[in-house]
């Protein structure tokens, strides 16, 4: 399977150079971690695919569907990575879309990331960026393809020993990692930034807060400055490739993985178990 | 010339679907007009170009004279319109640049815009944005890929007769248009908002900015709210395709086209004659 690229369901993997997608991001991807052969969170994807869809006034007409039968087309493996892009399509130049607005879609399969280091085993190191997310409620939640405040915090640091780089609003709200989101437990409290104004409302972030109540957490979201982890007992990130990482570190204080976090970790690999 | 596109200097018209400029926006470009064979303000697209890589760590090394290559085999034409992108080129999936980073160019020949209100001569009729700029200093002035906030605004409105709507910053400030920059003149001063939080500098802008003190005219960058357009007498917009184009109306104001935007326009002209 790796390797493997769809182009609106046939087997390519080039693109138009004049596709707005590339020309100024006009699309949405999502990132999907196949186990045993199934794609772990399929409808939860769609769902904010085709919101992103919605917001970026790119018609979802068939949409859901079309991106169903060319994943049923993939062939199944043990464990691997799925990602779907849809653009607007091809279109003249200027920000108006053309009409009739023809989506494309792009579906790239690529192996599973090799992570040597145990890091949901062992926990991970994290730092925080100097880069800030600008405030555009707008597109805050959809995972857009507009993505430079990430790649621009990600250039940051090198040292593979740190695994993620948090990040804040440029209200200096904590907000979310470069390609995850956060999540802290304080007592029996599990708290995670709300993602109004920035951020991308992550598929794990989802399931973890859906699954908090079950394991006597209550679930708090809101606007926190740094100094909101101080008071924090556990830390972990998540994404839907890793996971749930534990923090073990950032900066300079050192974090234990605690029992909530292995609870969580527990209770997600029993989902992937059910896929 | 029309429909030509070089990608890394040979005729092809795609990409591949696992470059940056897809995945992330990672990539700036320029939108360059031809005129009887030459391309104006060559050095200073580029010279944005190379600035706009340099933020966004993409190598710039040779690539100037790599793009002057490129351009230099384009069969000339009276008139038309030379799209440059260059990209962070492929990469793994990850926000981190791959290194080495291979940046990706692509130069996309069209005919120029028929405006057939011929909207210089005459002027055209503006509005406002719901639509708001967030503020992001990191990517401010620069061209970037990552053009989303200009497609939702320019998606508001419909209505063909009207040209351009100008856009607030997240903070109420005055901006630009959804694809020029904006200048008003209030007795012998000439206002432009500052972009030191948000929006393109454009290359016109610079034009305007450089010789607008030959003509007599004070410039003035700064934080403008809307009511500040209030007390002006004359109002243009202008980018590199377009020229200058002179607002008769705003919402429900009309403007007058006046001496200033008149003479700038002349010396436009006669700018272009020279190239």
């Amino acid at each position: 399977m790796t390797g493997l690229t769809l182009i609106n369901g046939r087997t390519d993997d080039r693109i138009e150079s004049r596709d707005r997608g590339l020309a100024y991001g006009h699309g949405v991807f999502e990132t999907i971690l196949m186990v045993d052969g199934q794609l772990t969170f399929l409808d939860w994807h769609l769902e904010r695919l085709l919101e992103g869809c919605r917001r970026l006034h790119i018609p979802d007409t068939h949409l859901s569907s079309l991106l169903r039968t060319d994943l049923a087309a993939l062939p199944a493996t043990e464990a691997g990575v799925v990602k779907i892009i849809v653009t607007a399509g091809s279109g003249g130049r200027g920000y108006a879309a053309p009409q009739p607005c023809e989506p494309l879609r792009v579906i790239q399969c690529s192996e599973l990331p090799h992570w040597p280091d145990a890091p949901a085993q062992n926990g991970v190191r994290l730092r925080w960026c100097q880069t800030r997310l600008a405030q555009q409620p707008q597109l805050a939640g959809i995972k857009h393809l507009n993505r430079l405040e990430q790649v621009l915090a990600r250039a940051e640091w090198q040292d593979p020993a740190i695994r993620e780089g948090l990040v804040l609003d440029t209200a200096g709200h904590v907000i979310e990692g470069t390609m995850s989101n956060l999540f802290w437990i304080s007592g029996n409290i599990l708290h995670t930034p709300a993602l109004n104004a920035c951020g991308v409302a992550g598929i794990l972030r989802r399931w973890v807060l859906t699954v908090a109540p079950t394991l006597g957490l209550a679930t708090r979201l809101g606007q926190y400055r740094p100094d909101a982890l101080d008071t924090a007992d556990e830390l972990f990130i998540c994404n839907s490739l890793a996971g749930i990482w534990p923090a073990v570190q950032l900066e300079q204080r050192a974090f234990e993985i605690g029992p909530h976090t292995r609870a969580l970790q527990a209770l997600l690999n029993k989902e992937y178990e059910l896929c």
